[in-house]
């Protein structure tokens, strides 16, 4: 018997070889294969089953959670799988945990901050789960500022031992994952007192509960900070709340690896350089550019394929009506969504080698591409989820009136989803930085110093103030010369103008405050630059499988085109293009929609997502939507009963007129 | 004893009479009275309170607002509120019910489609709720397109009767607000049938339940759909699923007013002119652009307020850091939407004097501008909806992590707005409809037929095609007439454009087609000019109140040249303007922000919400926003013990290495 497949006809019509596709998309037939492997693990264990998430109160979901969890590493040791293989399985399971912090901050900070000893005393532990850790930098009244945190680790040198403690009800931990329940330990960011001086912020190991019944030690009040955005979503996580009364820690658990506080209470540095913490920030930066590129394919995935589901208007003669996604209304919301999908998944690749290769620099003392590497990620971590916030918000959009439903899936990928715009760095925070960066590089052309990697075309900034696009027709735009040229004019003169208005201030800091707003658009036009470039520099590599590198050429004019006229203004009134150019680029944008139609659910059958993890009915492989709407409706907990509870209390009384002697 | 106030200074700095600008916020000083008296009488009675809805279950949810909905109608009943009173009351209730459907939806349907018999057969009874009402006409496989609905009403004339069927799974009546659990009647759309001819979509009055034990009558399958976007919010709501199995209605339960069938089973129209419904679907719009006004002003009032409070960077000498509402970043993003919900309470409020103006004429038998009506109101509810729902996440996003929190009150208000973009028609079928209509007015440029109303400046077109903008320094963007002009000649000139592309066509409809999302475009220029255009007309009128005027009008100019700023690229590439004023007004608009900074919580305080209906620790009217929070946190249920349930059967193992034994 053939398995159901209203999508058959839509797949049959692909361009190219979906298979080769899945292996792009994965980045490596290795990574494929785990990934297929551990999807299908999970898909099938009834304990990871998560359709009926956004129905259980707060204390049935985190007690869920910590079920999946503890399944989760019984697996993981049962099954002896690797990290990677761990990783993914707590990616497939897709319920924000405990366990993320974990082994996303938690053993990452030992091992960037803590010394060889400290290292060789905590991470065992840490790595059997004997402990359970968290990440507890940002208070009440402190976020981005990590320099304005209150609370207090001061010296005793009378007992060797430094005292945490929260001064002022806006010093308390407020935000930590895993910090309100589950976790025994933190990693909590203090100013270090010594003798009177107050040094700045550092890193200590301090135990919260004790390891026998889980109770919080003595001058320690914790909790969990409450209800978050949504039904389900990031509710599984037990975001705490953190006090601090005196509590005593002994020295040797400030994290020491840069800054030491001797027995004698002398605080010092060690040889290590600073800048090794900016290692970090690209590591955990470039896995936020591939989260982003996780979260918005999957809306894609959604969308799209009910796209070609659902129908409306157009019927001939009583026939079917029209697929939705066959409207250029649909598509020319839909497709950039999807090109976006791929050009954040090469951009967060490539974040991966560079993390690799500024490691590589800094083991060898070379800090000359760490400032750009920096911004460069800053910027990416601001853009990329930025623009996966908007696009899960449209895609559910796009699905109509459906897609307001939990069944849809996209609530509730759209409310776990949307911190990432906050946390490690807002994203205007992070914009200003390349902004200033951005204008550091201008003010050096000319100088000894050259601008590198994604700055270099800073370099050529003289030619690109005065060039001139010379696209006369809309098949120009193709061309990735004229495209990359565009991009890099528009984000130069951006820049440049910027750097002029700043010249205009005496106080550059003031004229930085005065313009910020200005700055922030010409840090987005550099950054659309580096996602383009990328995308193109990855098509100049082989890819084999039958027209998979030409799918990923279209997909690119439509990425960089899209932008290109959403922005613009941007483009137009910098002079790089006219505006008969522009309405070409539109024209060109609306025939590459028409050579993505046909791959459309190809393309995110690519994403080779499980219909577990996407938990969505309007995104079912098989595309049998309304009937299993329909049988989902009735499993929510109101249908438990023809006549609702509170029929007899609440509208008989109204009914009958008998309200004024009812009591409510 | 004085009342605390962290904002007391802030509202001190006010430059203008926030009094007399809350009359202005409310239309009148009767409308003020009737709001502040209401509010209050709502806030202060604990049967209504809400801080705790986005922990309730879905079931003990519902049950609250069947509690509410009573209480509120028992109150309505014991002070004999008005009709204007008592649909205040709801408002201020703020928790979506059936109720709103019922005298949203069900009475008007009786009213505007029903003869004058069958008003007074059913008005009675549903003015005094004894039967409740609702709507119900999409689809599970049918929403914008109502033509498509697949719902059957067969006339029977061996019994006079019609026989109710949903032939299909997709036929199923699916979305309907309160049919779910609490309505006992139905205004039912289905095709109509007699003698085996289909007459298209009527409206029916069907029973749905029994009055005396609410089970459904026979034939009829009745339910929740499930669970929809977010905790709390929408969720009060049962949305419903019917299905009918040939259940019989008597023949005078079909809406007649406007089509009939006789005893005979003829079928035939009245002399009403079926342009009655417009004017219902005015009214309904004209609401949906004010209520967006208030979820904009709402989620903007918290933005504000905390804005003010929140301090980030910027210490000098280890003093306070600075208020995020002075960093231009945050008023580039927050001050445009303050702006925006004074533009759309104006335009909505003259979009009310538009439904008596169009009612009028419809009774005198004028169909004159009719059409040109429709159109406005429906891009203008696309246009509000969609910029209101956006602006709900920025506001979000303003508050930094906070705002993620249930307690800051901005995901619930988003979860409960975003359906306005797609329902009472989606967002963008309603723009292409606008661009139809320009379309046509365009066409007939030249003709007898001139373009009234909120079209008239085509009539200007051949002037505002290749007139010149002639702003030289910035504050030229202050003049009204400049603005007006800009925004007149860059709709004008995106219209006659997509006019042109549209005549190298040869089949129109195709054309249509191809080139949407260039008439969407356009669509949204026109809409935009409606708004300033009204906003700019408001203020040629008298105000009173000192400063009062002077505000309005900068806010008016914010709105203006933000909205330029933001479509930069309609502006210049059309011509309308060149890049160097674009960039003046830029920087106007700066200006603009130092002039609403000293008054920008002032103006928030105008909307004269209480903390009750604001529902959001970040927005109270006193500022003590962070003793709040971390008081609201400790209510959280998973705070009742200090050991989360689970940690014996799922923590514990994991720590003390015991999970291969453990009984998951």
């Amino acid at each position: 018997m053939e398995a159901l497949d209203y999508h058959a006809e839509e797949r049959s019509k692909a361009e190219f070889d979906v298979e080769e596709m899945k292996i792009v998309w994965a980045g490596s037939r290795h990574a494929y294969e785990i990934s297929d492997r551990i999807a299908r693990l999970v898909a099938s264990d009834p304990v990871f089953r998560k359709d009926n998430r956004t129905m259980l109160s707060r204390k049935d979901l985190f007690k869920d959670t910590l079920k999946k969890a503890a399944h989760a590493w019984k697996r993981i040791i049962e099954l002896r799988l690797s990290e990677e293989e761990a990783s993914r399985m707590r990616f497939f399971v897709d319920q924000p945990a405990f366990t993320d912090l974990h082994w996303g901050m938690f053993i990452p900070a030992i091992k960037g901050q803590g010394t060889e000893e400290q290292q060789q005393k905590w991470l065992p532990v840490a790595y059997k789960m004997q402990i359970i850790g968290c990440y507890a930098q940002t208070e009440l009244g402190h976020g981005s500022n990590v320099q304005g945190l209150e609370t207090t680790a001061t010296f005793d040198p009378q007992t060797d031992e430094f005292v945490i403690h929260s001064p002022t009800l806006t010093s308390s931990k407020w935000w930590p994952g895993g910090l309100g329940k589950a976790s025994t330990h933190a990693v909590v960011y203090a100013r270090l007192i010594t003798d009177g001086q107050d040094h700045g912020v550092h890193g200590f190991i301090v135990q919260l509960r004790s390891l026998d019944d889980h109770l919080p030690l003595p001058g320690i009040t914790v909790g969990d900070i409450g209800m978050k955005f949504g039904s389900g979503a990031y509710n599984s996580m037990d975001n705490g709340v953190l006090r601090f009364d005196h509590v005593r820690i002994p020295r040797d658990q400030m994290l020491m690896r840069v800054s030491q506080v001797t027995r004698e209470g002398k605080y010092m540095h060690s040889d290590v350089p600073r800048q090794l913490v900016y290692g970090t920030m690209v590591y955990v930066r470039q896995q936020i550019v591939l989260d982003a590129s996780c979260a918005l394919s999957r809306a894609v995935c959604i969308a799209t394929r009910y796209s070609a589901v659902r129908r409306q208007f157009g019927s001939q003669n009583g026939g079917p009506e029209t697929q939705v996604i066959n409207y250029k209304t649909q598509q020319s919301r839909l497709f950039p969504l999807l090109a976006s999908a791929y050009a954040f998944r090469f951009v967060g690749e490539w974040l991966n080698w560079l993390y690799t290769d500024v490691t590589q620099r800094l083991q060898a003392n070379d800090f000359s591409t760490l400032s750009e590497a920096h911004a460069c990620t800053a910027g990416l971590k601001s853009l990329t989820t930025t623009a996966t916030a908007d696009a899960i918000e449209e895609c559910r959009k796009l699905c109509g009136g459906h897609g307001y439903l939990s069944s849809s899936g996209l609530p509730e990928l759209f409310a776990v989803y949307v911190p990432a715009c906050t946390y490690e760095g807002d994203n205007i925070v992070l914009l200003l930085q390349v902004a200033r960066f951005l204008m550091k590089t201008v003010a050096q052309l000319g100088s000894e110093k050259k601008p590198v990697g994604t700055t270099a075309y800073m370099g050529r900034a003289e030619y690109l103030m005065q060039c001139h696009c010379d696209v006369q027709r809309a098949e120009d735009w193709l061309k990735p010369s004229v495209i990359v040229e565009a991009f890099e004019a528009r984000a130069a003169r951006m820049s440049v103008a910027c750097a002029k208005s700043l010249s205009k201030f005496s106080n550059p800091e003031e004229g930085f405050a005065e313009l910020s707003a200005d700055l922030v658009e010409a840090a987005v036009a550099h950054c659309q630059l580096i996602v383009v470039s990328k995308f193109i520099e990855k098509l100049q590599r082989d890819i084999p499988g039958k027209g998979v590198k030409r799918q990923m050429e279209i997909l690119c004019n439509v990425y960089a085109l899209s932008i290109l006229h959403k922005h613009l203004g941007d483009f137009v009134s910098t002079g790089c293009i006219t505006p008969k150019q522009g309405a070409l680029a539109n024209e060109q944008l609306r025939l590459l929609y028409t050579q993505v139609r046909p791959n459309a659910i190809a393309l995110v059958d690519a994403f080779n997502y499980t219909d577990h993890y996407l938990s969505s009915v309007l995104g079912r492989y098989d595309g049998n939507v309304y009937a299993k709407l329909y049988e989902e409706a009735w499993k929510d907990p109101l249908n438990d009963t023809v006549v609702p509870d509170g029929y007899h209390e609440y509208i008989r009384p109204i009914l009958k007129q008998q309200l004024r002697t009812a009591r409510l």
